[in-house]
């Protein structure tokens, strides 16, 4: 399969009430996480299935399982991973600490969604996370991106990088390019030593 | 009449169609324009009237003209002034350029909608502009802004500043604080010598 | 003392290590504190001065009391006084918690440094505050947001707003305008029952 | 050579006045290019060689041009190429326009620096673009951003997107992690029929 990175919002089935993670926090997320060099990644709280699609594209030689505990998202994820025709990527329908016990070990955690367990999710990715592995948390509330700082900032055997994403996208209306912006979004790194 | 200066955004009457400055731009604008040290104040493209509101609780002892040539709007900025028991503003039903060659002179000119009409508002507000006068325009597109600010460097009796401005407000959504992006606006302000 | 609204930010003496609140975060911060309809106004961790003296400036009928411990910081707020002619606001040179415990009552309390101590000085600004009065803060540290927050969150007999402000001035190099980032600064304003 | 994305930037030697995209901007205009399905890339203005050094691992297969006018960056992105190990990376010497006259073909050009020769590059980049091949342009000030919209807008045998990214890092300063501004960038990416 050849690489490819950077997929179309709109080519992805969505529900209104399940979040998808936008195509640029997308591709600055398995960048950062440096998701080309890792042979499995997790995607917690995987919703439409987004990160694990573009993950799959991005990292053809790469095992990804997306974790995702509502059975309306799994549904539209499973039909994503069909429309896209990706052969990488495993769906686990449960919730997300319980998910991670089965594994054994892992190179890449992003936490797209954390259904308000955001600390148990760090706690248990943090159990089977490889040596040099990172963890990668997208983050819209001001509690969550608290509660992961603080989380990185007490584990001394990780060291952590944190931004906000702001994009603008100009919207072309008859002769006028216009700033539409889109919600930011906090992107925190964390890579173990 | 008391100063007031921050009016909420739900506090108007609006309409779908017909766009609305928010309240974060229209006190930065206002305050930037130095609206309360001018006697008469012209709001180009008035629309709903927020910006001419704004400006008349603002400055109580000011004149405020609200130039507006869309009928639509200009029902539902008469309902708002009454709303708001406003009895500074005065409307007037026409196209801008038109409707400035009436004045005398003013003090300050907000521009808030164009109607493609940019360069041409720009010279008949720059003919009735007092020495001292500032021009404060609220900008979406990149066109205008461009086309703002190469006027701006052409009139070398004006100098001005501009900057780009985004809010992003935290909802409250149960125990979260979520940031929701606004469009980021573009405020230039020019002052004549 | 005629009112104004937004002092240019060179126009207050500065000292590298002492911050300093930017011009369009200190117009928002007092129009949403709504500090003109304020007779008594506390501007804690007062740096150099400049909230105190916009405050100053904004509500000429208001009395302002600068709270602020760092001697350095004293030395420069007081020659910015007196720059700018400013006859009501008065110096104390305190803890701030310490400092609020002198007073029966205010308005409007704006924070603009607590060094580490927002909770206490929440606390303390609480117990002296009138009802219908305003607390607004100024903060860029994720941990003092979310402190601020969980804060407002606790004290159900405040309600409150929050957003995150980002000014990209364009700077005029040539004939080009380009955009320069300030950090962004966010503002929580609670208001008392 | 292995793939890799997202070099840091205190990697790259530089000099003050040589201006360098930053690492996110770099992701981004790399992945939005389709740079990974490139076999020719040009880089315009290429600075430092940060693009250059970046398109260089993360597309192993690809060749990368490097063309910068000014011999001071010409040194040190020698020097950057060195130190990264590169081996698929050309530098030319050369004016932007004369330099692409001496190609026959390329899949993606990227504009880092114009020289206020814009748009003579964007005629020169259009004449030996693929069909199919992708500009994609950095922008940081409003004129050269609204000279590309309308270039693009212009040559209706292409089809673009455009945005502005905002990057707030937050770096770590004690206990508290606070967020550090960079410059807004805009990118277009336009895409030949």
């Amino acid at each position: 399969m050849k690489m490819y990175l950077g997929i179309n919002d709109e080519n992805f089935l969505r529900e209104k009430k399940i979040p998808m993670t936008k195509r640029e926090i997308r591709i600055l997320t398995l960048a950062l996480a440096r998701a080309y060099d890792a042979g499995i990644i997790v995607d917690i709280g995987a919703g439409t299935g987004s990160i694990s699609i573009e993950a799959a594209k991005f990292v053809p030689d790469g095992n990804i399982f997306a974790i995702e505990k509502n059975l309306d998202a799994v549904e539209i994820l499973k039909k994503n991973l069909e429309n896209f025709s990706v052969d990488n990527v495993t769906v686990i329908n449960s919730e997300a600490a319980q998910a991670l016990k089965n594994f054994s070990r892992f190179d890449v955690a992003i936490i797209g969604g954390s259904g308000g367990n955001l600390e148990e999710i760090l706690d248990a990715v943090d159990e089977k996370l490889n040596a040099g592995g990172r963890i990668a948390a997208n983050l819209i509330s001001i509690q969550n991106l608290s509660t992961c700082l603080q989380w990185f900032k007490r584990h001394e055997n990780y060291h952590y990088e944190s931004m906000q994403v702001q994009i603008n996208h100009f919207n072309q209306v008859g002769v006028y390019d216009m700033a539409k912006a889109a919600n930011p979004i906090c992107i925190v790194i964390g890579t173990k030593d």
